[in-house]
């Protein structure tokens, strides 16, 4: 029974693969012709590309799983619409699981609205203010959903804690604040570790890859299995159309994907963690993303200037990529500034060329950079490469962290 | 109760007002900077205008909607996930009105589907056969919920019809093909009566009174009480947006409204009209487009050629509009359409004007262009209200028919 829908959404998602990796080259025309294209500024002749492709699969990705709506729900001879009265009198099954069929579709509802918020975002250029309320946006259907079915704002606290405060704590309105704040964090992660050919939807297969593998052995283990399965019903979707925009937009990209396709993406992620209940889990599996944004704030918050681009440099001679750099004058800095540099100087992080004027020259503080200054100068196909390698040790480190570990801090 | 909720709906659609008031302006410039502009082809400077302006205020729609989610669902204090046994044990009600809920929720997600769709459209100008493909994938959300939870596919049959088929008659998989239709039909039947200042957002602005109107109607005569309220909860807010876009959209029009708000339009309608259980008084609120679409027929399935644009013809010295005419060979018709022609002209419908070599000239089939030839060239403003009066006139009939005469076909 558990396995009939699996087999039945594979085979759907299959289905979706099949039809996006025909769509794709069939639209890319159309997106050039309506001007849809973006600069690939990592390469020699720095061609006009498509862009916001997202949009395409992500269509590709409802469609499945609006044909996928009444699998799990026909297959077990529910009644969904007997009352009481008459369930006692026939003695026919009243649990339909009308709380999972909302969520199969708020899920829906809040992902689709994210497309389209996605996508104006593609068309308008939104400001960065935008990009942090957009998601919210998107994410209350699922928070009133919440609140009307559920509404339950207990958290377990780990062990060490539970001396000081009990058990379990009831933290009220900040856990619809946390679940919001899932939202913006998954969307935006995604998109700010971005800009070399292929990295989006790189990262965006191996989370999702991460989240179907902990689905499949939390059911191998009997633990809560609705919510791993409504899990799966969505990740396996979404990797087969991710499969197929990355066929076409791996190194050398022959098209972009769009804010579309990283708020999307985000958004699937933020929202099987919260309906599937494992949203920690999830953050563990963003450790890479999490990385970059704290490496990134002090330029994202400006305490260090920010240039518009902080894309690695292409050198056309060797096609290599380097670091990209920024200058400014050192006294331009507040405290905060002078201090973060410093920590970040002493760690060795960053690169730090200073002249006597006080003229400083360092990278752009992202972690695409980051592996190259480590690394050196490499091939834009071997970066992706590499950060997507990086993803996939963060993977191994989270299910450690989460299954040995967890013993510690929680009875498991 | 019944009236909490609809006072809490028109507090939010009247704040979704205010605030679509307000963001149109603003955004006006943003659309004009990315080049989403069309043409005013019935005005001396032919200015470009803002287009596609109908996702602004869908979205506004869809969060007034989101924010509404949880109202009607917890003032009655239900408790939706108690299982059966301890609804037993403690008494409590479990009528929690889940398929309410279900309902709202996938209107909601075939809408913003739709309205994505439709942003889709007006980025990439799809060709007609898309037109016909997408409402209809919008509705497969709201197709399936309907499979899992109803299935009802029975019709009651007109009493003339009883002696023949019985009393009542299971359609089957027909049922759903005609909701299928309805979708297409409301979308595309709002989309063709377009192209002259205001009428778009005009004719839509009265269905939905005209829904609201029969509504409250059916809500004060005690008939299906839940179904109307669900449509009131879903069209107040539609009315409240669609007023905040005409104040910009009528003659002269500031801001065109794009496919994006036909689709969205016609989508709510057909959704109302199918959950509320009342599509085929939905269809007599439609009978303008119905006469629009049935004159349109030579010219949109080609029996007579058809210009790109059939927009009346704006004559710069008056600043009135005249009806725009189609040059062809008579030789060029087949059989059907000699037909056609020969019984519109027999009931004068049409002018028609034939010179010796069988050139002819006649008006584009347009219920806008019919309008000028029975009252002669007016001004633009005055051509969508003439339009505007005669949808509420059809809106009277409509009424006439389902009330008084009803009776003769049906036992209401």
């Amino acid at each position: 029974m558990i396995y009939n829908c699996l087999i039945i959404n594979g085979l759907l998602s299959a289905g979706g693969y099949v039809i996006a990796v025909r769509l794709i080259p069939g639209f890319r025309q159309k997106f050039i012709d309506k001007n849809r294209v973006g600069k690939d500024l990592c390469k020699k002749n720095k061609k006009e590309i498509p862009e916001s492709m997202g949009v395409l699969i992500g269509l590709v990705f409802l469609v499945v799983l609006f044909l996928f709506i009444p699998v799990p729900f026909t297959l077990g001879n529910y009644s969904p619409l007997l009352t009481l009265g008459e369930a006692i009198k026939t003695g026919s099954k009243t649990t339909f699981p009308h709380e999972k069929f909302v969520e199969l579709l708020v899920a829906l509802l809040s992902i689709a609205v994210m497309m389209l918020l996605g996508f104006i975002d593609d068309i308008f250029d939104l400001r960065w203010r935008y990009k942090l309320v957009l998601p919210s946006i998107a994410m209350i259907p699922l928070l009133m959903v919440y609140a009307v079915y559920y509404n339950l704002t207990t958290i377990i606290m780990p062990k060490f804690l539970r001396t000081f405060v009990g058990y379990s704590l009831d933290i009220g309105a900040l856990y619809y604040i946390y679940m919001g704040m899932l939202a913006v964090f998954c969307t935006n992660a995604i998109n700010i570790l971005a800009g070399i050919n292929g990295l989006e939807v790189g990262q965006s297969l191996i989370i999702s890859a991460s989240i179907l593998l902990f689905n499949f052995i939390e059911l191998s283990l009997g633990h809560q299995v609705d919510a791993h399965k409504f899990s799966i019903y969505l990740m396996l979707p979404f990797l087969a159309v991710s499969l197929a925009l990355w066929k076409f937009n791996k190194y050398p990209s022959q098209v972009f994907v769009g804010d579309t396709f990283c708020y999307f993406a985000g958004m699937t992620f933020a929202v099987v963690g919260i309906l599937g209940h494992f949203s920690k889990t999830l953050i563990l599996f963003f450790l890479p993303q999490i990385i970059n944004f704290l490496y990134s704030i002090p330029q994202l918050f400006k305490f260090i200037p920010c240039p518009r681009h902080r894309l690695p440099k292409y050198d056309s001679k060797s096609d290599l990529l380097h670091i990209s750099t920024t200058d400014f004058d050192k006294n331009e800095l507040n405290m905060l500034g002078r201090l973060m540099v410093t920590v970040l100087k002493s760690l060795k992080l960053i690169t730090w060329q200073e002249k006597p004027d006080g003229k400083v020259t360092t990278n752009n503080f992202t972690l695409i950079n980051f592996v190259l200054l480590v690394f050196g100068p490499v091939h834009e196909k071997i970066l992706t490469q590499m950060l997507m390698g990086f993803q996939i040790l963060c993977t191994v480190l989270a299910l450690i962290i989460r299954y040995p570990l967890a013993n510690y801090f929680y009875d498991t």
